[in-house]
Formats: C-alpha cells, sequence, structure tokens
C-alpha cells in the first residue's frame, strides 16, 4: 500500500481545513473528530491534552486514521492511516504552532494544560480528486 | 448520553457539508472517508455500494462514528455515533436524493451497481461551537 502522500495533494498538507481523526474507544468502537493539523515533512501532527479521551484512545491503541478535504474543494481529499506516536508538549511548541497557523495568534494554554503531540507517519494512504 | 441532535446543530443535519464517517476494518483499525449524507428526521442517510470496503466493514461490525462540520465554519461540528443498518436502494432512491442535494442533478448509476442505503441512529452525540 502507497505510504507516500502523493505530489497532487500535498497542498492539502498546509491548508487550513480540518483533520478529521478516528480513533479506537474503550470497547473497540470509532470515534472521530475534527481537529487542527500540521505537517512536518514526514508526519502528521495534532495537539492534543493528557486526559482526553481521544488521548487514553491512542494510549491504548496507537492506530489511527485521518481524513483531510480540501477547504476549497471537498472533492479532493486524503486518507491517511498510521500509528500515533506520542510525546509531551511542556514547552507547548506545536499547540502554539498550530494557534498561529489556524489563528494568527498565541493560543490560550493554560500553565496546567499537559499538551501532547501527537504524531502519524504515514502507513496506507488514499487520495481522491 | 445524549441521543437527541441539539436544536442548535440541526442545520447542519441539512447542509451540504461532508460527513467524515469512521469504521472498523478488517483488523479491527479505523478507517475514515468524507461521504455525502441526508437526514431523514431520525437517522443520517448514507449511500454505498455492496463491495466497497466501507460496506464490508460495517457489514461485520455496525459501529459507526461520524463527524460533521458545518462548511460555512468548521468551528461548530456534531460527533453521532451509532449502529449502521443496511438495506438494498434497489431503485436508487437514496442515491438520486443525494445527487440532487449535493450536485442538482441525476446521479449516473450504472444500472449493474448495487446501491445501498446505510442508516444510522444517533446513539450518543457531541457537538460543539
Amino acid at each position: 500500500m502507497p505510504t507516500e502522500i502523493p505530489e497532487s495533494h500535498r497542498d492539502l498538507l498546509e491548508k487550513k481545513g480540518f483533520a478529521h481523526i478516528a480513533t479506537i474507544g474503550p470497547k473497540g468502537e470509532p470515534q472521530t473528530q475534527p481537529v487542527w493539523y500540521s505537517w512536518d515533512g514526514t508526519n502528521l501532527l495534532f495537539s492534543n491534552t493528557r486526559g482526553r479521551q481521544k488521548f487514553r484512545n491512542l494510549s491504548k491503541d496507537p492506530r489511527v486514521a485521518v481524513s483531510i478535504t480540501d477547504p476549497d474543494n471537498p472533492y479532493r481529499y486524503l486518507e491517511i492511516r498510521g500509528r500515533a506516536t506520542i510525546e509531551d508538549d511542556s514547552d507547548k511548541v506545536l499547540i502554539q504552532d498550530l494557534g498561529h497557523k489556524y489563528t494568527g495568534q498565541d493560543y490560550p494554554s493554560p500553565p496546567e494544560e499537559q499538551r501532547v503531540i501527537i504524531r502519524i507517519a504515514p502507513e496506507h494512504v488514499t487520495h481522491m480528486g
């Protein structure tokens, strides 16, 4: 299965649409939410906090599927599947990068908020449009 | 858990955004794709075809999660979880309804295409924005 993002769809990785991230819940059921994302050249990056359901899901089962539609043309999309690795974002670097990308401003993360970086290296990529 | 769509977000059910539908794949992994949808007053409706992975996934494990963002404001969204029931769409009623909703035109479904109706009665609803 392809693990490369096709050249034709790389622009989606830089856009400000939302990524719909599907994880496996406590009973093996699917869960999904729209999230901010960025791309570091190799991995999709999401911010999350310890204590949220998505964090708990990915800590237990790292398998994840993400669909990203082009905000300018929803008939263009990418689906990326892979495994999440999670790292503390103690300095809140990623959440600030995302805040700047999406809002142009600092993200108001309270000091007690334990942010993490979720990294997904694509293992399976499909695209359309 | 709430199973009602909140009044504040019912407009999303009529909009022409995409629903990101998360299902469980053959190895218990999440899969997700954007799809057309409609709402019959009680259930979310999707069209699919026999033979597609999503059809196979839902035939094996009917649990599904759907996230729908407002195309006019992606910070408003609904997540709906439930179980899919599947019925043949021999007369291609749903795919034509969806074609008309999204494109204003008939959907070019070839005669040999075996369309099905996927119905999801919400069992768990969350919303934001």
